[in-house]
């Protein structure tokens, strides 16, 4: 079992005193089998990390059958699942995502890695996971700050899917209260993208929706390392979405009038990113750099012609992508 | 691409004279490549080797739509394999064995991986490769030694698939003399290695075949290592041949009197081993400890019954294995 020390200090707990575990089959050997307990934090997901973890498991003698058990966010996944894909040219491996991201994302679609140095998820493989199992009670361990972060991605589900699911999450605030409340979202989130991705195991078409709002969001996160204001992924990709609606809007004629309830959303929830006017050059050369988007001569986006109808494959150049950029700022109240 | 500094040294400069080499399309372009330059030998596949591979490969630039070409011996195409398979979770690759047991075994099928510490090939992944272009020229390069240890592996191909190969095999005299003249046998021992890996990639069947000779083998390699007298892989390859098929005798009826012309052979050509019957005990332990053979009460072999007719799963207990051992050692003149 693969875990990090916040994870095994704050949910450990709560996992043990579970009502109904013992029904998990053989799920108090998991929390009894031997433990791998990682720094928590990015900075864990390294090539050192992998092969003291590799070590580990050919100490503990985990064999051809053994199966590994990830508990924890997207870091412990993204590592545990690649330890698995190749200890052994491959073992089994099951997902316990406890962060809301973990639950509609990182811990679903088999994509697994590590980074190295400053360049995330460089060397990684695709390895399905035998199960995910979610545990939403897990999401009141969490800090504020995290279950808005993992809406980001859940608005994500809703606009490229999910009319139904997008509009419950234009207003979060019932959610931030109770986030077990979040259940069936998640479960419909989690359905999203296992349709998606077996139908496009290898990420050479239809997963590409996954990709919506993470062009714009990707380069957002960028600029705040560069600033030493780091933003969380899914507040990122929360901001990315507007930008890439815009941009829907420009070139495929998505609605105007539906942008502004995002905004809103963007304005009451979600923490601001404080990009101006003149990062506007830096953000469009951080795109051009995302390694997703390398191909053409201008960026590529997946964007909206409404909600639920994607189209992957869509190029905008430095003026288009700058002009979204600046009425983004507008609609949210930035500089 | 990916070498080390042997293969560069006494390789390279044959490489680059080639007659005809111009027509190998852009390979004039691989030679001017970004080049990772290993040190040669086994320490070279560890975790460390791996981790500055994705380093260097970032730093070049290597993208998604980039190949990756190893030239070298089992070492490169392991580790230069496992980097094609996990940098940015998978790019193409092409191998160009240098040695004679590249040429028939490691470069082909997509097993690749690297050691964890003491334990070979603990981190891998199965990744085929999309070419593996053959130059028997450059076996001119090798020592005997490393040309006796590839024609153990090409006895075994005969052993399993081929009569006629088998038959070849077993008057290595002139190849050893002219190794180039080996090129149609290495064909041939190609194409069945890709014929047994395309019915079954995940070794989870007929794949088990190539271990003929190979449980019996790993026991005296590891026995070689631990008494300080390291054994060149294919001639403990070799030298489990003749055990494995003494064990087809007992068990599947494998005729007696064809133990004999490769007794003859393993005398006449391959380096002895120098067991003695106590070691028989720790040979038995070692096969035990094979993770290939962990899963029965007894050891789990593939055996013959006739040449080209091999059959997996066969469990022989200790008293037989140990029997066998002192029938190989009578029949090579062991003590």
């Amino acid at each position: 079992m693969i875990t990090d020390r916040t994870v095994e200090r704050l949910v450990f707990p709560r996992l043990e005193c579970m009502p109904g575990l013992e029904s998990y089959g053989g799920f108090r050997a998991v929390l009894e089998a031997p433990r791998f307990v990682m720094e928590p934090g990015e900075a864990s997901k390294q090539p050192g990390a992998l092969a003291e973890l590799w070590e580990m498991l050919a100490l503990e003698g985990v064999r051809r059958d053994s199966v590994i058990v990830n508990i924890g966010g997207g870091v412990v996944s993204d590592l545990g699942g690649f330890a698995a894909a190749t200890y052994m040219r491959g073992v089994k491996y099951i997902n316990i995502p406890t962060t809301l991201l973990g639950m509609v994302d990182a811990a679903i679609g088999g994509k697994t890695g590590i980074d190295v140095g400053p360049l995330k998820n460089q060397a990684g493989a695709f390895h399905i996971p035998e199960a995910v199992i979610q545990f939403p009670e897990l999401l009141e361990t969490l800090p504020e700050s995290e279950l808005v972060s993992g809406l980001g991605e859940m608005l994500k589900y809703g606009l490229i899917a999910s009319p139904q699911l997008y509009r419950a999450m234009l207003d979060p605030g019932k959610f931030i209260e109770a986030p077990a409340t979040l259940g069936g979202y998640i479960k419909e989130c989690a359905a999203i993208k296992e349709r998606i991705v077996e139908a496009d195991p290898y990420d050479n078409g239809q997963r590409q929706w996954l990709n919506f709002g993470h062009t714009a969001g990707h380069a957002f996160e960028s600029l705040g390392i560069e600033k030493g204001k780091p933003v969380a992924h899914g507040v990122a990709v929360a901001h990315g979405l507007l930008v890439e609606l815009i941009l829907s809007h420009t070139l495929l004629g998505y609605p105007s009038a539906e942008l502004y309830p995002l905004a809103m959303t963007l304005r009451e929830h979600f923490p601001p990113l404080g990009s101006e006017c003149k990062d506007n050059g830096r953000l469009v050369e951080l795109m051009h750099h995302d390694k997703k988007n390398c191909t053409g001569k201008g960026v590529t986006f997946t964007l909206l012609q409404t909600v639920a109808n994607p189209v992957t494959g869509q190029q905008a150049d430095s003026d288009e992508i700058s002009t979204a950029l600046d009425i983004y700022r507008d609609l949210t109240g930035g500089k």
